[in-house]
């Protein structure tokens, strides 16, 4: 069982890292074809968020999702929209395993009859976990970032076992990823092109940055922060919206192509009214340096991310990089949470970078002695971290991340800091919370239980469990957590005692009468459960 | 409280790399004087270990312990003997740590009035986590190495908050280093020496490794888990020896002496009888590549590893590599375990890196196509891995330490394939473990207690708590850990009920009284408790 669990991590990195392999080629060959086809819904990340934190959502780890997100992504990354292809990435990553680790499929309607025991909730969502952080590592090339997002977000229990076995399913992907990717490249063996986005390398040889520059970079986080609250307290009433007039498909594929349409519309506007274009050097081959706007059109953001950090002072215009980062910030908003498969990181990366960058040139050309601020690359790297913290809040990882797609341990801390600022700064504008909690007692009679359940405002996945100190006004302790499929479960068989506080001996259920139910519960309606005067 | 804990862990960072770098610079002031002072005793990581585990050790994070280990280290490390700096590095951390956390100290018999909510256990040995982490992540350069450190071999309960300050003090303590060692060097800003201890930058642009390598590598990794196995049990025996024997100050100087003298000798013989010098090309300015033994002699081991795994093929002589693999592996066992301050890290990944080297070499002589393993740098990392591996065993955090510290994650799934491999074999034949556990009952006489804590041969620090199951056949569950120091306090404020089974409601004691006592307990005997037939 430990060992079939290693083989199933192994597979899981082995499919994600060929998935996101299979990404990568399609829209490098595809770049350049204008080709939209909006289908399969959003990022991907907050359902995957969801499901680890015992959100249940329908068939958000079937395989159908998984084909469909897959086709969806690489259209809209060809397409040109704002957004990236990460988030899919990560929701690949957890379908894979979720269909690895159950051994069968609902959409192929097979049972492969292996790996029955990890039929469970804590398996499951243990295989997903891995399968969430081998995405994280093929989409940034971040191993130890992908192990750290998994537990940030994910692991509601953490040991060293099961994170071991996460970090092997991330190498696994991400060399898997690198390894076809070298044959692709013809280049076998070359093994430097760890993750579909990469920042490039950021060499620290001449003076990295200086201890007088951190607070600037401070500053830096706590206007992302900002920005990052204006993106989600925007995107939120989107989605109100949304709920209340965009629910039916043909309206979503409707605001879809309007979307692609302002796009394109949009961008070609702005090349036609700004006179900054590059020649093109012989240097770039690959890199199609057109212009910042033709760029979002004709080329994947993450070459724009990476020219906008890593080309030399002086080659964007200053005004030019302003109406870049104000029409992006919009469209990327207006974008994200689209019934498309879409990535948040990459958009922020590049809003971020173009704002940072634009500050490093302006901060060059204020003061006395501008080139102490030599790189504005470096100004661009801070600020994509800046914008990306204040929008998605996540700390650790998202440092380990960036450290490790800048493959230079160097700007760790100025990364580190800033994070922790747009973080500060973010959520004291933008808050997400729901009370009061709705808790179970130890001891709970069944007519509240089923009140509960079937009560569409308290329609969670699992509830709290509390335990009434010996006091009346002592705060009550957490035991745990209790799913609503156990809850359905017990209803089910009518394990109820009669009298409260008599022992529970007269039939105990086995863990085999969860797993036979297992994952298809019926509805707690179903349940004819009587409304006798017991407890559950 | 919040704020004084991120204080407090920017301190800790602070001052660790503080000491990082006068350990760095003043090993590069003094290297080539000799200079032999055996003073202050061991590696400093298994004592950290058992401080994190809950095994008190006296004087293990005291002031005077620190400075003594600092010029310990300082003097070992120039006198040519076979140890590294990252173990007193990762102990200095854990002093300072448990030093400014804790806003006393003993040595200076100072107690300077604040933190004093943090004097308790479990805050104290987080903020230990923490300076042990800043420790590693100054020796390596490895940030997110040193948290991983801290979360296998030390902390007990893991939660986000905690990780992400420890990882704060991680990112402080190498930014540290880093900025006065620029200063020091005279390129203030160049901030790309983040570590002690750095393998230098493997560049992968051209052909890393192949497919059909890696079963060469986890070959590797078998050998080394047997050569770590036998430095292990060398090295237990050795131990073993020297409690009976060598338990003096002054044959514990003597024997000191003698391994430095031996060393020295082996050394010349060594470098008289081989005749593979190096000329000194003008390139290598610092890298005083006198010759394999005399490196270990005249220059610092950190130098030798970084000169195996850089140089050109056909610079090393096969037959030295293979005689200083076995002198150096038996020299470094004796040094180990020495009354001097010593790390094991380094001599492991020398020795690893010497027969690493060599099989490379070989294998491009004995097969027809020679060219296609160019590069036995690559072998020699692998084998440096393999054999530090098999020694510490170390896994999650070894293999992100190895990868930040060779600045590639290129290399990322060989050497976990090589560490997981070395770990199975090491473990297959070294196995520590002492049976069975005494145990403490949820309800205990106090005359067991009693016993237990004046028993000598359980002076462990904190004893299990289990309760029976219902069953007799039933395991027994755990509930948890209950350290001495308490059982003393419950013992000595005579918390004892009459009646198994009656409430505890006579007397609670709070948790003031448990700090008050911090951390001086008075030994069991002392505590004066009457051999009541009651249960405590």
């Amino acid at each position: 069982m430990e060992i079939s669990r290693w083989v199933v991590c192994g597979l899981i990195g082995f499919l994600t890292g060929l998935i996101a392999c299979f990404i990568d080629i399609a829209v490098e060959e595809l770049a350049g074809i204008k080709y939209r086809v909006p289908i399969a819904a959003g990022s991907g990340i907050p359902q995957i968020k969801c499901y680890l934190n015992g959100v249940k959502i329908p068939r958000v780890v079937r395989l159908k999702t998984l084909v469909v997100k897959v086709f969806g992504v690489i259209c809209s990354v060809v397409g040109g929209l704002a957004v990236g292809k990460e988030g899919p990435m990560i929701h690949s990553g957890a379908v894979v395993a979720a269909g690895v680790s159950q051994g069968r499929s609902t959409s192929l309607k097979r049972d492969f009859k292996i790996f029955e025991y990890f039929r469970r909730d804590t398996e499951k969502r243990d295989f997903v976990s891995a399968g969430a952080a081998a995405g994280v590592s093929a989409a940034f090339g971040a191993p130890v970032g992908g192990v750290l997002f998994s537990l940030e977000e994910g692991a509601s229990f953490w040991n060293q076992m099961l994170t071991w076995r996460i970090f092997f399913a991330s190498m696994i992907s991400t060399f898997t990823l690198n390894f076809f990717l070298s044959i692709y490249n013809n280049k076998p063996g070359d093994l430097s092109n760890p993750g579909l986005i990469n920042f490039g390398r950021f060499e620290s040889d001449s003076g990295a940055y200086n201890l007088y520059e951190i607070p600037l970079f401070i500053a830096m986080g706590a206007f992302g922060g900002l920005l990052g609250a204006l993106f989600n307290k925007l995107n939120y009433w989107l989605t109100i919206f949304r709920i209340r007039y965009v629910h039916r498909p043909c309206l979503q594929v409707m605001e879809a192509m309007l979307v692609a349409a302002v796009t394109a519309a949009v961008s070609f506007t702005m090349i036609y009214f700004s006179n900054d274009c590059q020649p093109l050097g012989p240097e770039h081959k690959k890199e199609w340096r057109v212009q910042l706007h033709g760029n979002s059109l004709f080329n994947t953001p993450e070459r724009s991310v990476r020219s906008l950090f890593h080309t030399q002072a002086g080659t964007y215009n200053p005004l030019t990089l302003g109406l870049f980062t104000i029409t992006y910030f919009f469209l990327a908003c207006w974008t994200y949470g689209l019934a498309v498969s879409a990535g948040v990181f990459i958009p922020a990366l590049l809003i971020g970078a173009a704002w940072g960058r634009l500050f490093g040139i302006l901060l060059a050309s204020i003061t006395p002695n501008g080139s102490i601020w030599a790189d504005p690359g470096k100004y661009a790297l801070i600020g994509a971290a800046a914008q990306l913290g204040g929008i998605v809040r996540m700390t650790l990882s998202l440092t380990v991340i960036m450290v490790e797609a800048t493959g230079n341990v160097t700007y760790g801390l100025p990364i580190m800091l800033v994070l922790m600022t747009a973080k500060i700064v973010g959520d004291y504008f933008v808050e997400v919370m729901s009370a009061p909690v709705t808790c179970l007692n130890r001891i709970e009679k069944v007519g509240t239980i089923v009140d509960v359940l079937s009560n569409t405002s308290t329609n969670h996945n699992g509830f709290p469990v509390v335990m009434q100190g010996a006091d009346s006004d002592e705060p009550s302790k957490l035991c745990g957590l209790i799913l609503r499929s156990q809850l359905i479960v017990l209803l089910k068989h009518k394990v109820f005692v009669e009298l409260a506080r008599s022992r529970l001996t007269q039939r105990k259920l086995q863990l085999k009468d969860f797993r036979d139910a297992y994952p298809r519960f019926p509805p707690s309606r179903a349940s004819t459960c009587p409304r006798t005067r017991g407890s559950a």
